[in-house]
Formats: structure tokens, sequence, C-alpha cells
């Protein structure tokens, strides 16, 4: 009962339940509020538009709830409040609602994203869109999809050839102008590049529906998420140097090395 | 019982009701092709990148078959197969997969486009996403989502200035050159614009969520079943001049004549 493995395999069941519990206060918080005329927006950011909604932090204050109660010595990181420290050495990476502008615009391409991990790359992670009922689950060796009452496996795709490939990022206008030619040689070279899926990308690399998303400027709470769900159904996810990204930055996720490795070789030019 | 106002009525109800028949008819033939493995895929065109789906035709084939029971005089314009005349007086304009680029990659932004029209501009239609059982339903004098069992009424949005307004399209390379132009006078004056969203963009025109879409080089099928939605939610459809858009070409979609005016004004430059 107290040996290495017992105490892991509780422990990771632990974080597991942890994790469906902060999206489902997510979910209830959030719901509410998508698609409601009554919505209160304002702007975080003067010389751009990035709305944030009372159903934004309505739901990380729901999360830190879950989480001072199960889990009080673990650290916090959430895209709305101050960082609350770690004590457990394991730290939650929140983003209550990633894709605010879809949020705003009534698509269901925005997503919750949670991760946990211990001081580095996440452990496990999720990403759900609430109003789809799909739960995007990955970590400690497995990566499934929850939705409609059912369970299924993730799984990325085989290799293919770039000039076979789908590529999505969130908006044309990627990063800066450097970043944008270096995304502009990956874009020229794939079958086919889609607009606007904010979060809803990186699952769909976990689905096997897509070979890559590339984008800049991301923050940890952005990806470490869906990088834990990628990386359990077989993907990969670096930064456009091939090295560690969960603190966000210039982001490259792809079903498998191969394709990484070929898109990886056009983004360094 | 037989005053035209009854026989009218009675009319729009059959071809409600034939409407739905045809929309769940497309929904059993496609929803089992959805982010399936096995999906047989080939190239409509040689130089660019169209695939047609399995699902398609066989959601085009089964439509044909449901309007060959309850409807067989009624004409047939679908995206597949050749146009049957019409001998009512009446055509259905379908299109089984809007957005098949969206379809493979398997977000939930495609959808069934379903119409009717006496000969000129639709009296009813439907966009249908079958995967979020979502179902946009407009024409003789109301517009309505059906969704998970509920039924609620839909409105466009009041007025608002361009830089308070949403604007979405499919794609960021809009037509040719100086449609392209045309649509980036447009962009450049409003809040926010959004990408590949296919038709899911017009029925949030109906839903209240955005405010504009604009597109160039559509077909009938592609713009009949979101007009009569759309105009049944209170909004407007029309070519970049203003004039009726029924056979598709260029097309704005606003959600009340004080936005598609100013819009309408920077399209024509």
């Amino acid at each position: 009962m107290s040996d290495a493995t017992t105490l892991n395999a509780n422990l990771e069941m632990e974080l597991r339940e942890v994790g469906h519990a902060l999206a489902d206060a997510a979910r209830g918080a959030i719901l509410p509020y998508f698609r409601s005329l009554d919505m209160s927006v304002d702007n975080k950011l003067a010389d751009g538009f990035d709305p944030v909604t009372a159903a934004d932090r309505a739901a990380e204050r729901a999360m830190r709830v879950v989480l001072a109660n199960l889990r009080p010595d673990d650290g916090v990181e959430g895209e709305e409040e101050a960082p609350t420290p770690s004590r457990s050495g394991f730290t939650w990476v929140l983003d209550p609602i990633d894709g605010t502008r879809a949020f705003l615009a009534g698509t269901a391409t925005w997503g919750v994203l949670i991760a946990v991990n211990a001081g580095a790359a996440p452990v496990f992670g999720i990403v759900d869109q609430p109003y789809m009922d799909e739960r995007f689950v990955g970590g400690f060796g497995r990566a499934e999809l929850h939705h409609g009452g059912f369970v299924r496996p993730l799984n990325t795709r085989p290799a293919r050839t770039l000039d076979q490939a789908l590529l999505m990022t969130t908006f044309p206008e990627v990063g800066t102008a450097e970043e944008r030619a270096a995304f502009e040689r990956v874009r020229d070279q794939v079958q086919l590049t889609r607009y606007g899926l904010d979060c809803y990308g990186y699952a769909l690399i976990a689905l096997g529906s897509i070979d890559l998303v590339i984008e800049a400027g991301l923050n940890s709470y952005d990806i470490q998420g869906p990088m834990a769900v990628i990386e359990a159904a077989g993907g990969i996810v670096t930064d456009w140097q091939g090295g560690p990204v969960h603190r966000g930055g210039q982001v490259i996720a792809a079903a498998n090395v191969e394709i990484h490795a070929a898109a990886l070789e056009l983004l360094r030019g």
C-alpha cells in the first residue's frame, strides 16, 4: 500500500479527478454567459481588442475555490488573478476562457484550459469546450475525449508530407513581421491553412484530424493544457527552435515528430 | 377551407415540414462520416483544394429521395448532381455540406444548407449543424434555433457603428484582387474580423452575435439557405451593389439596414 508505485497511481488519480472538478466548475460558471446579451465586457489592453467577460473572471474564481478545497497546498497560475505560490511542488495553470473573441462572437471554438505541473512541463491537462460538451484530457500515459457521455481514446495522425498537411492558427497576422514570415514559409508548403480556431486547433491535433498548429506570443496558460493533451495523444509541442515551450512564446504543435521536423526546418528559415 | 389564406398556411406548413425532413435525412447520411478515418476524399478542382466526401454525395442523394417522395413536382438544385426542373413552380436549393474543408479538419463549422424558392429569392431556408445539434430555420415570417430539444426565436442584433461591429468571412484571401481590396476597406473599419467559419458565420448573424459576413464567388446553394434564415431574423442579404443575390456572387449579409448601408458604402469604394 505504501510503495511508490501505489502512491503515484493514487496521486495521478487524484490530480485527474481534481482536473475534471475544475473543468466542471468552469462550465457551470461560464455557460450562463455564453450567447447572453447582457454580457459585461471591457478591454484589457488599451491598444488591442482583448475583452474579458464576467464569465472569464467567474470561472477562474470557481476553479480557485475548488483548488483551495481539494489541493490547498498547490500553486495556481491563472490568467485573471495574481499567482498563488506552491507549497506541494505542484502548480495548476488555468485559462478560464481561451478565445474570448470567439466567445463574444458566439462560436464554440473557445475553451477552458487546465494543466498541472511539478515545476516544469505539465504532467496532465484538459481542453474543455463546455457548449459542445467536449473534454479533451491527457496525461499520465493516456489521452481521451469525453463527449456526450462517451469516452474515446485520442491519437494524433500518422506522418504525412507537408503538401498533404493541415495547418491551423488563430490569426492570419501571426506575431511580428519576422514571425509572420516564418509562419508563411510553412503556410506556403502545406495543403490547407485554416484560421480562427483558438485552442480548438490544438484539440484537433489530439483528435487526429489536423497536423500542425503554429502560433506566437503565447503565455503559459495558453499552452500547458493543450500541450499535455497533445503529448499524451502522441504529438509533440515545442518552441520554434525545438526547445521546451511550457512557459509560452513561439509555439509549434505537431501530430508527430516527422511533420514537426519538416515544419521546424521552414520556421528556422 | 379552400380560401387562399388557408391554402397558403397549409402549404407553408408542408414546406416547413419537408425542410426539416431534408435536414434530418442529411444528418443521418453525414454524421457517420464526420471525424471518421476512412473517409474517401477526392479533389473536384485540379488546381485548388475542394474535397468532396462520400458524406457530401450520400447526403444530397438522401435529400433527393425525400423530395422525390414528398414533393415530386418540385425542382432540385444541388451541389453534387444535375438540376431537376420544377413542374410545381417551387425549387429546392441544396448544399449537402457547406464547408467541406472544415468537415475534413474536424471542426463543427460546416453545415447543411436547404432552401426553397418559387423562382426568385428563397421563401424558407435552413442552416443545420448536425454535430452540434443546431438547426437555424427561417421563413414565412419567423426564424428560430432548434438545439437540444429546445426552440428559441432568432433575432439579429440592433444597429451599431462599424467600429463596434464584428465581421466574418471564410478566407483572408477573399476573391479577386479588387474584391479583396473592397473587403479590406470594411475590415479596416470594424472592431474585429474573424475567419474560417464557412456558413456558420451566417447563422451567427441570425443568432444576433455578429454584424456582418462578406464573401465573394458564392453559388446559389451557398447563400439561399442562410439568406432565408437571416432575413426572417431581421437581417438583410444582398450583393455588393445592394441588389438581389439569391443566384450567388458577391455577398454581404448584415444584421440590420444601418450596418448594411455603412458596409456597402465602403465596399463600393
